[in-house]
């Protein structure tokens, strides 16, 4: 099977809408922004043996792909709209690609997104997805902007997926979902646009992107470990709290939006999350100065033993 | 060095434009396109140990990596504006790094292009490019479009790239930076919108990428060997007259523009290519069926030994 072979089987299924003028199968894809808008660009890329383990379902690895970069997309309130493709592969495997794009269109049909462009070559396995989308100026969501007084919110119950990672072929099927196919946040952060401060999603772990707002913002937190949003899962699979919050606090890969708002708009954001049919829970406030911390039921400060995850160097 | 270290000694130098509303460091880029334009989006990878050499310069990589994609916008008449990059390395280098960015931003800055998001991640070396940039609707050049009667045009020497490689460390330095340093033909393409009737980068090798235009056309071509443009570098390095019709047909990596036109406007295409101060060439015509005929100057047919890279598969 040629490289060409392999773009084809993906062609016929990339997915329409009628904002893309040409798309696979030219040196590049043209493509019509809508007028007024911003254009919102991220890219990502999964290499195995990092991102994900070695013999991954295919499937899941498309799903993956997108997720990944529709959270980013959902934590800047956009729309998204089109996604370029660079698969690497050690060989050219049909039944491979068509599982990849299994998975990676059933996401994108979810959110209306057509695949344009990109690249199949000869490589070890890695996957890097650039997508796009559009927000009205104005109505995006940034990293900074956090406020003093603001409340400290995050969707959903983030640690599920680290806690899947960390028990392996014994976590349970709610944990491994939240891990293989994370749920990009898109309707709640469109929903947030006017509302919050500030947003990031969660991909390195709790404190470690909400330090990346804390450092745009000029400002710091105070979390609430009693406040922390606990899954059943989760906490029918640790037993110890501290392991559980280690998931919680540090763990990456859930895919939820942390952000911030003022207490005083606390039930717009509720209505806000309500209308996207998205759980949301306040963990913590903004604090002068630039630290985060962690405070427990007994009021003292808990230190967890990492703050996310390094990209390079040691993972706790 | 973490990853935010890392993405800050990219973002000191990721270059300024007008229209990047925000860059490196939140979410997602935030980009105003300009109204009444088309968006062109290419995205191309390179892999160790498959595209170039373990050991290859890092500015050279991060030269060729922005060339390879800038070469598919010249293919469309685009304008580029805005990259993303999606830098896998074995371990956090910051000497590779600065070197790589400074490769790609020396390219970048001569065609004004932006980095303006994209990853850094731990994996074997490999080089994710997502390149942005506009057309006017109607002016851009597809691979669909050629017509009977049509010459078939090549801009600069094709055969150099691949003779470089052929020869490995014996290759003159002249054919080394045509490998190492392509020359994206930008200003080219864009003096040929409104001329040319087609147009493709000839990245895989001419045969291949012209086969890809014939195809998309559906019309065959004549290529006449006397006449394809033979650089002094290339006539020096290698004696032997087949093996370099050999480079010049079936080499990839040139990055030169292979483009068809009404031969009724072959003053129109040299003023054009005079205009962008591009070298050209008529290789042969488009004529009726699906095939590339190649001629030999005594008239006969003459079959190269391969068309073009194959990115799966073996490479002859």
């Amino acid at each position: 099977m040629a490289e060409f072979e392999l773009i084809e089987r993906i062609r016929r299924r990339a997915g329409r809408r009628d904002d893309v003028v040409l798309g696979i199968g030219d040196d590049a894809a043209l493509l019509a922004p809508p007028a007024g808008h911003w254009l919102v660009a991220a890219q990502d890329t999964l290499n195995e043996g990092v991102h994900f383990a070695p013999g991954s379902a295919p499937a899941d690895l498309g799903w993956k792909a997108l997720a990944v970069n529709l959270s980013d997309l959902a934590a800047m309130a956009a729309t998204p709209a089109w996604a370029l493709l660079s698969l690497s592969l050690p060989r050219a495997d049909a039944g491979f690609v068509d599982a990849f794009v299994d998975g990676f269109m059933a996401l994108a049909a979810e959110h209306a997104v057509a695949l344009v462009g990109g690249d199949t070559t000869r490589g070890p396995l890695s996957i890097s997805v650039a997508l796009h989308g559009f927000v009205a100026p104005g109505r995006e969501l940034r990293r900074a902007g956090a406020r003093l007084g603001d409340e400290v919110w995050v969707t959903g119950t983030p640690g599920d997926a680290a806690a899947a990672l960390r028990l392996g072929r014994e976590a349970p099927a709610a944990l491994r979902a939240r891990l293989e196919r994370p749920l990009p946040r898109l309707a709640a952060g469109r929903a947030l646009a006017g509302i919050a401060h500030a947003c990031i999603d969660v991909s390195d772990g709790l404190l470690a992107d909400l330090g990346h707002v804390l450092a745009a913002s000029g400002v710091g937190a105070e979390i609430e470990l009693a406040r922390l949003p606990l899954s059943a899962a989760l906490e029918a699979a640790l037993a110890d709290p501290a392991a559980r919050w280690h998931c919680q606090l540090a763990g990456g890969d859930d895919y939820e939006l942390c952000f911030t708002a003022p207490a005083d708009r606390h039930a717009a954001v509720r209505a806000a999350l309500a209308a996207a049919a998205t759980a949301g829970t306040v963990i913590g406030r903004i604090v002068a100065g630039g630290d985060c911390r962690v405070i427990a039921a007994d009021g003292r400060d808990w230190t967890p033993p990492a703050r996310g995850y390094q990209h390079f160097g040691s993972n706790a």
